[in-house]
């Protein structure tokens, strides 16, 4: 391997640090400490590991973990007051909606009644607004911890070619939004573009958010490229992501491990979101 | 010149048509005339002559020119008055903020105050997110324009590489998102990109809409692209677009003149984004 490995897990300690600075420094200046609302529905055995490890983490940082747990066959109605009443409490800066909710409900209508300033994971339609407009607002996590990445990493961005491949809402459409605001020019490729290897090719900055294991082989990175891999799935000999990483690194200049590289980032963010929210409802944004 | 000529005139000329008509099914289906509310704010030679053209082509089309003007030196909260009147009214199916407003005045806080689902222009936020998000939601009149005259002149998006140079909020990001929406491969250049004519050469389909005269040149055009002008300039020898038109017509394989191409498709999608949103309000929507 000649690729320089981006340790994601470290920088990802790092800025749950920073959080934690931030929030002590938030309480000396008289503000409240900043509270997550994390909701799960139901009882899906890895909901349950993902929202345990984010209130973990949220209380490590000082922050304030205000979970709630609502049962799996719980009603629409019953669902939206929750949201509603979290939306009402001062003392919850953030909302996190745990998904997939049960098939029986309608994540689209709970998410939308998240406030766009608590919407912490940065998914609702208001948010992804004021990012297509350039207008501050709170950023997707998993995106947003990719920049991160990038800037530790000390990858110039500025008229870079950028290649994000993968259109989802979740992370494909906000990476290319945040890639272009730093001055990058930015390709999106899918699942109907015709030679995925030839414009993947083309990219200083090489984002795979495909969610296909080892879409993206050697002959589809330019030497020294950074490779950056979102994608994450359990196979025999462990989890691997969309890149075929021992491949890759023969070629790209840097490049995320899976796991150890987007991964952790994607908490590390949330609590970011979190600090960031409830500045703003204290009055001491940025 | 090789290159066909894309007539937006004629293909203006069609959707204005075509409103008219689904003007007349909404009345025949018992419903109400679609309700335009032109906002002009003072008293600039050019935005009257831009509000008057959309009266004209509203009241044509057989809707009702629900149009208020205010003067010049109008506070904030009187003009937000304004708006907050038009958007409880139940017979303004569209609110048209003709921008840009006096220099006292906050355009965005104004904007923010239309309701998504009058937003006929589809520039306040909370429309840029439903697009990006690809929801149902009122899109931006000048790149639906685009894609309007794209689909006239037989252009296949599907796996073809588009390419968008600029980035406003108004036309070049909303742009990029109606070509993924289509399954192009998407990339956005502006003015950072490093070879703009490199990044050109690849597309299929090439949008400018950089507000630059004549950016685009024929060393910028892969043979046989479709070239989508979307600027218009006023020089010593009429108006200009952002492409230089002859040279490119050799090269081309299609291509909108300016005048005559883009330009009049803008009131035409004004004018189907208000009969959609009248028929979406009355309980009709598609």
């Amino acid at each position: 391997m000649t690729a320089q490995v981006i340790d994601g897990t470290a920088v990802a300690r790092q800025v749950r640090e920073d959080v934690a600075k931030g929030v002590q420094e938030l309480l000396a200046a008289g503000g409240t400490a900043p509270g997550l609302a994390t909701v799960l529905i139901g009882d899906d055995p890895a909901s349950e590991v993902y929202v345990r490890n984010k209130r973990k983490l949220c209380v490590a940082a000082g922050m304030q973990d205000l979970h709630r747990h609502l049962p799996g066959d719980v009603g629409q109605e019953e669902a939206a007051a929750l949201i509603d009443e979290l939306a009402a409490d001062p003392a919850v800066s953030g909302i996190l909606l745990q998904l997939p909710v049960p098939k029986h409900l309608d994540s689209e209508a709970l998410l939308a009644r998240i406030p766009a300033e608590k919407d912490v994971d940065g998914l609702t339609a208001a948010n992804a607004g004021l990012l297509a407009q350039g207008r501050p607002g709170l950023r997707p996590c998993t995106p947003s911890g990719v920049m991160v990445l990038l800037d530790e990493a000390g990858v110039s961005l500025q008229g870079a070619e950028a290649v994000v491949v993968g259109r989802s809402v979740l992370v494909g459409k906000p990476m290319a939004q945040l890639l272009l605001e730093r001055n990058a020019t930015v390709t999106i490729c899918h699942s109907r573009t015709r030679d995925l290897a030839e414009v993947c090719r083309r990219a200083d900055v090489l984002v795979v958010a495909a969610g296909i294991p080892g879409l993206v082989g050697a002959d589809a990175v330019k030497p020294g490229a950074t490779v950056i891999d979102v994608g994450i799935h359990r196979g025999e000999n462990g989890l691997h992501g969309d890149v075929d990483t021992a491949a890759v690194a023969e070629v790209a200049g840097s490049i995320t491990p899976v796991p150890g590289g987007v991964g952790p980032m994607t908490i590390a963010m949330l609590l970011a979101n979190t600090l960031e929210a409830a500045k703003v409802q204290q009055g001491r944004g940025d």
